[in-house]
């Protein structure tokens, strides 16, 4: 078996603003040293799937910064989306590239922005999951243990175990929850019974492509017309014209959830989908002061911040608990628990035309 | 009589940090429009004193800037300091320029880097205080009326009247209160005696040069040598040693306070020493949402802010009466009674050897 990497990195949120913007959205922060989220799931994932087997999924119009923020991955790996149509339409794009590279290939799926801390982890638990792939024709989720009743994460209940050779500890999936609200989150925590949907999934390339035939025909038939069309020199507005009528649905609810046949292996690598500013103070430790900082900060009697300042100096005087963001040209400054509001302080400026902070 | 405009702008203050630098103090802020404080002095004194009549003090260190911020103003009428050795020295330096040029010269002398909303006024008040000065032989200061106990200005105890033709109200000062305690600030303002010390001051070179001579020698001699010396050519090394021997006072210090012949012209034109960054926010109207803003700023439920950001955008969530501050490369946040303590913050980057900072 031949384990490829797909990294899908369409995102294109705002609620990293004004850190994330429409040509550097979320994937291209940089939260550690010099790598951005992409460049560190690409590092990550290395030991198992070289470069020349790492295909990237992203817009068209990232495909540039993409490639120069991975020069290790032969430019045609980095595959250009017209527009977003959500990550079915994305995974379907990658399985039909690898399958025309390698009809037996395994398909290991990654969000490019999220952290994991630890990356040996992450490499046994996808080669884990790809033997169960391989062995049972399944669809394999990594689940993440629960750790508080989140409300921002999809749930997965475990179901019977499967044995796998190798294997300590894989089950079948007995159903999906959407993001649930916090009375249900409460409830599927206490159970025992459920972890958190990483969005990592491994599967054949041949098992995907069925289940997206069977669960979304009009999406798989609408993506091998585009890429024969593609291969046949369409024009970009017809490529483009034609990649807009697919319908949008996320591999989640597209497939998973309408299949019988998914599994999952149980997953410890400290793991966060950094939704938000707020998950900054989450993720790394407050310095001596109790403020968490990204780059540089000076602060005079200031506790329990956020500062993400990566390039340049945040000065602090008398203040608490606020999230201080200091990207490229823009500042933000909002109170903790308030980082949800970003997108309409975004949708304000949208509606003021203000394109050069979008 | 010949009127001749001294503006004092060798200034390194720290309380407009990080606008304020080393390399950038708070004579070149832009506060209104495109014009720097020092480039809103000349041109308010403009009328009164064409750029040839203009003579700017300065840090050898600014005079470049200075000189490239007022191009109208012929280069040698820019006075360098080796360092600054307080306004005493400055005024010196000037006269002494100015008397080599002009036996009878009047000398009106201005802060570079304040406030003040209505030049016309501000011109008149000059006028008078020049016909005071040239008629009575006084060393005339402009005196604001107080509208509350200040702590931060110095005080003018205002004696008998002054006739003099065509000056409705000119008075003998009985005496200088330097910055007083809050106590003491509400029993002047209570008076009704006192007005406020606005360093804006009138007088012949002959006479403010009589009166350095009188009440600081060493100064005075030591300027006199220093200027014979720069003449003859000596180094700049030895021109910066004999320069830092000089005593360091203020002007109102060494001289006025010392002095029987001072006067004062009572002015109204919206002053404004703008002392700090809270000073802003009583500069200008606050907008709709009750912020000031001085460059861009998109606010969602934030009020009583004053926000300087004169290049970027500055996006906040939530937040109440902070001074949020975006300048070249470092943000501030402080809450607006607190930004005496940037003072403190620069000394800690000091401390540390954040020298690009400064």
């Amino acid at each position: 078996m031949t384990l490829y990497a797909t990294i899908l990195a369409g995102g294109s949120g705002t609620r990293f603003w004004p850190q994330s913007r429409a040509t550097r959205p979320k994937q291209f922060l940089v939260l550690q040293g010099k790598r951005s989220l992409l460049q560190a799931t690409a590092d990550r994932i290395a030991p198992l799937c070289p470069p020349e087997r790492t295909v990237v999924v992203t817009a068209d119009a990232l495909c540039a910064t993409t490639r120069a923020q991975l020069p290790q991955l032969p430019p045609e790996n980095v595959l250009g989306e017209p527009q977003g149509r959500n990550t079915a339409a994305a995974v379907g794009l990658a399985a039909l590239h690898l399958l025309a590279r390698d009809a037996a290939a395994i398909m290991a799926v990654f969000p490019a922005d999220h952290v994991i801390a630890d990356a040996a982890a992450l490499c046994q638990s996808v080669q884990q999951a790809a033997a169960v792939a391989q062995q049972h024709g399944l669809l394999m989720t990594l689940g993440v243990a629960p750790t508080y009743a989140a409300t921002g994460y999809g749930y997965i209940e475990v179901g019977p175990l499967l044995a796998t050779p190798g294997v300590p500890r894989a089950h079948r999936v007995t159903r999906f929850v959407e993001k649930p609200d916090a009375e249900t989150a409460a409830r599927l925590l206490a159970s025992g019974r459920y972890l958190w949907n990483s969005g990592i999934f491994v599967w054949q390339a041949a098992t995907i492509a069925e289940a997206l035939a069977t669960h979304l025909p009009k999406l798989w038939q609408g993506l091998q017309a585009y890429v024969a069309a593609a291969r046949q020199g369409e024009s970009a507005a017809e490529l483009a014209a034609r990649y807009r009528q697919l319908p949008s649905l996320s591999i989640d609810q597209g497939v998973l959830e309408r299949s019988a046949r998914v599994g999952v292996v149980p997953v410890r690598f400290g793991w966060s989908d950094v939704g938000s500013w707020r998950a900054l103070g989450e993720l790394y430790p407050p310095d001596a002061e109790g403020n968490v900082v990204v780059g540089q900060h000076v602060g005079h009697d200031s506790s329990g911040l956020i500062v993400y300042s990566p390039d340049r100096l945040v000065a602090t005087i008398g203040v608490r608990d606020l999230i201080v963001v200091h990207a490229g040209d823009v500042v933000l400054v909002c109170p903790k628990d308030r980082d949800q509001e970003v997108r309409q302080l975004v949708e304000a400026l949208r509606a003021r035309g203000a394109q050069e902070y979008l």
